[in-house]
C-alpha cells in the first residue's frame, strides 16, 4: 500500500486538473437541452475508465441515459465490489447566486466549486484515482471491481431498477460501495449504516361540485379545507407521536450502544437552529434530535393546497382540498403495510361530508446494516487510514433508493463511504468539495479495496 | 298608476331592444383593455338618463371609473330615493363555455343571455324604464330620485366610500334602493332585509429559513403545514361551532317569527345538495340550512398553501404555510371586535415552534333592517303589485358592502329589490335575466316609487 499511497500523494495536483475537465461537462439530466452533454459525460467517464486500466468498459443503453459499465476481475479469490455512482448533475438555477460559473470549476480556500463537485462526480472520480493508483503501481487491484455509473440519479433513477434486474448475473458481487453522501461534520469522517424508508401519499377531498361563494354557502356545508385540517390534526398527537393505529408495531428500538455513540457526536442544537432559522426544535420528547431524524419514523405534510392562494382576499368556499403527506420509516417497518394502515386511518377520519380520494405515490424500504458487518468494519479501517481519524457510525434520515435496489435485487450489503460535507450545497448554488477530503478520500478508497481484499468472499 | 302600467305594457318589446344596446358594451372593469368600453358605457347611461327625463345628469370623476349621477327633485314634499346600481360587468372567461356571445344579447326560452343581463345592467335598466314611464305619462315622479351608478363594483368598489363621503350633502335621501340581487326562487319574489358582515384574515407560519429535506430534517422540527392544520382544527368544534372565545357574545338570536317564515319557504335540501354536488350538508345542528347561511356566523378556510403542490411527489419539509380564513358575521357582531378576538386566539394557538404573521384584510359590518320598516313594507306592496304575489322576506349570507356604506355614511335604510334568479350565472358563463321578471320588475319599480311617495319624509 505504501507505493499506492505515495503515487496518490505525488499525483495530487494532476487529479484536480483532471477533475476540472469532468466538472466542465454540464450533464444536467433534468433538462432536455443538455442531453448531448449527458451523452458526452458518459463517454468521458468511459474513456477515463479505460485509461486507468479497467476492462470491458462499455455504455449500456437504457430507455433513458446510458449506464457506464467497466470491470476489473483479476482477483478470483477476493471479494467483488460493485461500485455505484452517477455522472449526471442537478440543474444550476438560480444561476445568479453562483459566485463562480457552475461549469468552470474554481478553487477557493481549498475547496473546489462546481456543479457536481460533491454530487457525485468528485466522489466517483476519487475512486477512479484510487483504482488508477493500484493498477499503475501493481498492475492489479486487491479486489474484483464492477463499476456502474448511472446517468439519471438526479431525475429519480427511473430505469435503474430494470437495469439491475436485467443484469443480475453480470452484477453479482459481495458488497456495493457508494460514495454519494456527506460525512457527519468537517473533520468527522463517518460511515452511514442506516437509512429511513418512505411512504408518500396524496389526499384529495371534495365538498362540492365547484367552488362556492363563502357568503351564500358558508354555514350550509362542510368546508373541505377545514375538514382536511381536522383530519391532519388527528394524525399526530401534541407531542408529535403518530396516531395511526399499528404504526409503531414494527419499529426497531434504538440500541443503547447507538444512543450512547450518537450522544457523543459533535451536534450543537443551538447552532443547528441558527443555521436553518428554526425558532424551536420539536419532536418526540424521549429522543434526541439526531435520534428523531435518524432512527424514528415521522409523518410530514409535504404540501397543502385549497381555494384561493393569491394576493388579497377572495371569498371562496373551496370545492376541493389537497394534502401531500409522507412518512419516513425505520427498520423494520414495511412501506406496503404502513401505507395500508395509513389509508385505513384516513378513510376512518374522513367524514361523510366530503368525497375522499387516496393516492399512494412512490416509496421505499428502510435500510440498515449492522456495525459489525465485516464490510462496514473494513470501511471504517480504511477511513481511519485515509483521514487519520476513526470514523463515527451514523444513520441518515433520508432515503437512497439504489441502496434498497441493490439489497433487494442482488442481496448485497452496502457501504456508504461519503466524503462530502453537510454544507456542500449539493442541490443548490455554489456546490463544492473540500480538496483535502477529496485527497484523503482517494487514499481511503485505495485502502478500502485493500481491506475488502483481505476479507473472505461471501 | 294605470297610465304608467299601461305605458310599460305597451313598450315591453322596445325595452328589450334598448337593453340589448346597453348589454352590447363590454364594460369589464377588471381588464385595462376595456377601459374605453367602461367609459363608453358610462356615457351611454348618461345619455339614456337624459333621454328619459332626469335632470343634472353628469359623470363625476373618481381616481378610477366615473360615477354617473342624475336627479329628479321635483317632489319637495315626498321622500327621496337614492338609487344605487353599477354599469361595469364581470370578465367573461371562459369564453368557450358561452352558448351565445356574451356581448350579443340573445333571447332563448324567455331569458336574455348576456354578460351584465342580471348583474347589474338589466336591473338598472328596469328602473330607467319605470322612471321613464312615470315621466312620459305624468311629467313627474311621485318621489325625488337621486341616481348613483358606479363603474367599479366588480373590482371591489375601491373609490365608492370616498365618493359617498365627499358628496354627503348631495346624496342626502330617505332610503337607498338597490336592485342587484336575486329573488329566492323562480316565482318567489323576495325582499332581503339582512346581510352578513365579513372579517377576512391571513395566517402565515414560518418554521425554518427555507424549505428543508423531509428525510434529513423530518422529526427534528415542527412542520408549519401540520401546525397550521392543528391550529385550524381548533377553530371549530366537531359540530361546527366556532371556538374563538367571545365570538358569539353579540350574536342577535333568530326571532321565532323569522324561523317560522323561513321554514315555510320552498327550500328542498335534496335538490340543493344535488344542484351543488354536496355529499352531505353540515353545520350547527340547532339550525336549519337557511338559518345557518342567513343568520348564523361562520368561519371558513378560503385558501391553504404550503410546500409542494404540483403533480407527483417532492419530499420537502415546507418552510412556510399559509391560510386565508374569513368569518361571516351577523347582527350585532362588530368586525373590529371579532378580528381582535380572532387574532388573540390565533396567537394563543400558535406554538413557539413557528413564527406567526397575522394579517387582517378587508371586511364589512353585518346589516339588517326590520320587517316593519315602512320602506321595506312599501317595497313588499310594490313587489306584490308587479309580480301578482306577495314577496317572501329573506336574508342573505353574503355581504353587499355598499349597503353598509350608505348606512354608515348617510344613515339610510336600504331596500334590496332584486329580480334576478338564483341560477342567473352572475359571475359565470351564460349570465341571463328572465324577461318576465324584468317586465314585472319594471312594473314593480314604478309601483315602488308610488308607494314610497305616499310615505312621510324621514
Amino acid at each position: 500500500m505504501d507505493k499506492v499511497v505515495d503515487f496518490i500523494h505525488v499525483n495530487r495536483e494532476r487529479y484536480v486538473e483532471e477533475l476540472k475537465a469532468l466538472l466542465a461537462i454540464p450533464s444536467v439530466s433534468a433538462l432536455p437541452a443538455h442531453k448531448p452533454d449527458v451523452a458526452r459525460c458518459a463517454e468521458w467517464c468511459a474513456t477515463e475508465m479505460r485509461r486507468i486500466g479497467l476492462d470491458q468498459v462499455r455504455l449500456v443503453e437504457t430507455p433513458g441515459n446510458p449506464v457506464v459499465r467497466g470491470d476489473w476481475l483479476g482477483a478470483p479469490e477476493a471479494p467483488t465490489i460493485l461500485f455505484y455512482g452517477h455522472y449526471d448533475v442537478q440543474p444550476v438555477d438560480p444561476l445568479n447566486l453562483w459566485e463562480s460559473p457552475p461549469f468552470e470549476a474554481t478553487i477557493r480556500d481549498g475547496e473546489i466549486y462546481a456543479r457536481g463537485a460533491a454530487d457525485d462526480k468528485g466522489q466517483v472520480f476519487m475512486h477512479f484515482k484510487a483504482i488508477e493508483a493500484h493498477l499503475k503501481q501493481h498492475g492489479r487491484l486487491p479486489v474484483n471491481m464492477k463499476i456502474v455509473l448511472e446517468g439519471e440519479e438526479e431525475v429519480g433513477s427511473e430505469h435503474l431498477d430494470d437495469f439491475v434486474r436485467a443484469h443480475k448475473d453480470d452484477l453479482r458481487a459481495d458488497v456495493v460501495v457508494i460514495s454519494d453522501s456527506a460525512m457527519f461534520a468537517r473533520g468527522v469522517p463517518s460511515i452511514c449504516y442506516g437509512l429511513r424508508g418512505l411512504v408518500y401519499c396524496q389526499i384529495d377531498l371534495r365538498g362540492s361540485a365547484g367552488d362556492m361563494h363563502s357568503g351564500s354557502f358558508g354555514g350550509a356545508v362542510a368546508n373541505p379545507a377545514f375538514v382536511l385540517a381536522q383530519m391532519i390534526a388527528q394524525m399526530k398527537d401534541r407531542g408529535g407521536r403518530i396516531k395511526i393505529p399499528g404504526f409503531y408495531d414494527d419499529v426497531r428500538e434504538l440500541q443503547p450502544e447507538e444512543r450512547q455513540a450518537w450522544a457523543s457526536l459533535p451536534f450543537n442544537e443551538r447552532a443547528y437552529k441558527k443555521e436553518f432559522g428554526i425558532p424551536k426544535l420539536f419532536g418526540e420528547s424521549d429522543y434526541t434530535t439526531l435520534e428523531r431524524t435518524w432512527a424514528r419514523p415521522t409523518l410530514e405534510v409535504n404540501g397543502l393546497l385549497s381555494g384561493f392562494t393569491g394576493e388579497g382576499a377572495k371569498t371562496v368556499l373551496p370545492a376541493v382540498a389537497m394534502a401531500k403527506i409522507s412518512m419516513r420509516l425505520v427498520p423494520d417497518q414495511d412501506p406496503d403495510k404502513i401505507a395500508a394502515l395509513f389509508q385505513a386511518y384516513v378513510e376512518k377520519l374522513a367524514p361523510k361530508t366530503v368525497e375522499l380520494t387516496f393516492t399512494r405515490m412512490h416509496g421505499g424500504k428502510p435500510w440498515m446494516t449492522s456495525y459489525d458487518n465485516p464490510f462496514v468494519q473494513a470501511a471504517g479501517r480504511a477511513i481511519e487510514k485515509g483521514f487519520g481519524r476513526a470514523p463515527v457510525f451514523t444513520r441518515e434520515g433520508g432515503s437512497i433508493p439504489v441502496v434498497s435496489t441493490f439489497n433487494q435485487e442482488l442481496g448485497l450489503p452496502a457501504v456508504l463511504f461519503g466524503v462530502g460535507l453537510p454544507d456542500e450545497n449539493a442541490h443548490a448554488p455554489n456546490e463544492k468539495l473540500d480538496l483535502g477530503n477529496f485527497h484523503n478520500g482517494v487514499v481511503a478508497s485505495a485502502y478500502l479495496y485493500d481491506e475488502i481484499g483481505r476479507l473472505p468472499r461471501n
